[in-house]
């Protein structure tokens, strides 16, 4: 089944995509997390998204989750890896599932958190942020995986299977879902260092032995995400209308520049709905 | 007093660029409509603003109306006829009142009717969008004034002080508040007729003999409205920041292009506030 567009991202920007998307009787896949956004549920109070003053990050979520459910719009809740422009169509990776759609809206924000010492310089020597695409790299060695919210846990499970040994290092609170053969390991990263290819990271009380570091963040480069995808800066370029320089693929939101915002994210998640729905009737 | 932004339009645009300047502690006026935006009141379900589902135009009115409220945020009830780049800051000209400001956001919509026959080919001879301006020019003489809302019967009046007859074409519905010496023509306008000025105007079923016609709607062209803004067709021409060909200029909703949507409109009113607001810093 190929859909009309796959939205990746469940922020505003992605929201809003769907919503407008929909309305347009086109037939979307919205890829992300349940929660939406961990940027929308972790504001404390959210003043400047006309009309709505005064309100929390989770009261906003409520609002949204309210308008896509009343939609009847579900989340598929997964993590896309890869997407490959095949020319007429786009094919979407999630660890052994493909999905396609004719056209993209790239929704999937910024990551605020700066690379660690070594991340960017190690970057494919051992240095990864899709730990399922590369496991196989992995069978037998030792794995570390960094991982910024929940989501990685599930990634940390599946590598356990292959790899010899498994560290996770959860930078977020609570309690984890991992199979007893990951060691988890709770001290601060500071530094990843090696000679051609990584052999180890630096924490701030201790030191581990490793063949490879995958760090997961809510978002990755999204260049990384959509090879071929024209950049300026951190950023995806795009038009007024939110094309890329994709064919059929437009972003909107926090990965296609400053401010980031809530409304200014929703808003671009509108007109991206927009033109694809425009470029689906153009190529019809 | 100089202020530091003032934004003309009264939109999810304005309103938004209003809400978002304020919150940087900035200087505001804002122009407009105590009805905000007819286009807002007028539609009958809205579905695609994020967190708002099934509503009504007048019910999200409401809720703007409710955070510009809580917020402190005024509504200045006035028309700005013309804008002129000073240099370094603005003057905003409201008949025989002057406003200044450093900067300022145009968030005036766009006109939807299709202009009349003869209008576009006799506008400065005999045809004008703003009445009170050039009512001297028709001292004595017979002026016709195509209302298109409630704010033209305040320009009827003014002029008919001057004129020495003034017919009177009201566009929408209701009744209207204007002087004895008015008369209400309740006929629909088709053409424009004239040999080197205007001297007629025909109607469904009648014909006005007149030296000057007034066509007032909710928004001129913004390159009357700012002598010297650059358009792209009938539009502003706006980066990705909102910025004008202008210094101090920025502009956002539906005056800088398709599609006509309100929270694409929001969302251009906050990126154009928050740029508004590092000019003026930049400028400190
Ligand atoms: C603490 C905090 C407070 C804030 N307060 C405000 C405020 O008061 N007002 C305001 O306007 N803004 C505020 N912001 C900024 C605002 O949160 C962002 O601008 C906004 O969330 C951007 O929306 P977005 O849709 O572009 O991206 P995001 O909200 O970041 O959403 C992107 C989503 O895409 C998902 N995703 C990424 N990659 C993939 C992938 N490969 N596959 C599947 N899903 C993926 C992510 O997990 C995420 O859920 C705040 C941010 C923070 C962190
Ligand atoms: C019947 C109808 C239904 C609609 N339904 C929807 C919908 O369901 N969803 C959706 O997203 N969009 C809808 N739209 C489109 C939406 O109304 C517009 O896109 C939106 O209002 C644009 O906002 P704006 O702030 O750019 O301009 P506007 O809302 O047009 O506001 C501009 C304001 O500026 C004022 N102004 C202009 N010139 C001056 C001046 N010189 N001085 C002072 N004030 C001035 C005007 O009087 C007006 O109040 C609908 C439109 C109509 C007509």
């Amino acid at each position: 089944m190929r859909y009309d567009i796959a939205i990746i991202g469940t922020g505003p920007a992605g929201l809003s995509a769907a919503i407008n998307s929909k309305i347009r009787n086109k037939n979307i896949i919205l890829f992300g997390s349940k929660d939406f956004s961990s940027k929308l549920i972790k504001a404390p109070k959210v003043n400047n998204y006309l009309g709505f003053y005064d309100i929390t990050g989770s009261e906003l979520k409520a609002q949204f989750e309210k308008h896509i459910n009343v939609m009847d719009i579900g989340i598929t809740n997964e993590r896309i890896n890869n997407i490959y422009a095949m020319g007429d169509y786009f094919a979407l990776m999630v660890n052994e599932k493909m999905y396609e759609a004719n056209a993209i809206i790239v929704a999937t924000g910024i990551e605020y958190t700066k690379p660690l010492k070594g991340e960017e310089e190690f970057l494919g020597k051992g240095v990864g942020y899709c730990a399922t695409c590369d496991a196989p790299l992995y069978k037998g060695k030792v794995v570390t995986i960094i991982g910024y919210n929940r989501d990685a846990e599930e990634e940390a499970n599946y590598v356990s299977e292959l790899a010899e040994k498994l560290y996770y290092i959860p930078m977020y609170n609570g309690s984890y879902k991992l199979r007893g053969n990951i060691e988890t390991v709770n001290d601060r990263p500071l530094e990843i260092q090696g000679d051609d290819r990584v052999n180890k990271l630096i924490l701030k009380s201790s030191e581990i032995n490793t063949d490879g570091i995958f760090v997961l963040k809510d978002s990755v480069a999204p260049s990384q995400l959509v090879p071929g995808l024209a950049m300026e800066g951190d950023h995806i370029k795009v038009d007024l209308d939110m094309k890329t320089n994709i064919k059929g693929c437009f972003a909107a939101g926090d990965c296609t520049g400053k401010p980031y915002q809530y409304m200014r994210a929703a808003g671009q998640g509108q007109v991206a709905a927009l033109s694809a729905v425009a470029y689906l009737d153009s190529i019809e």
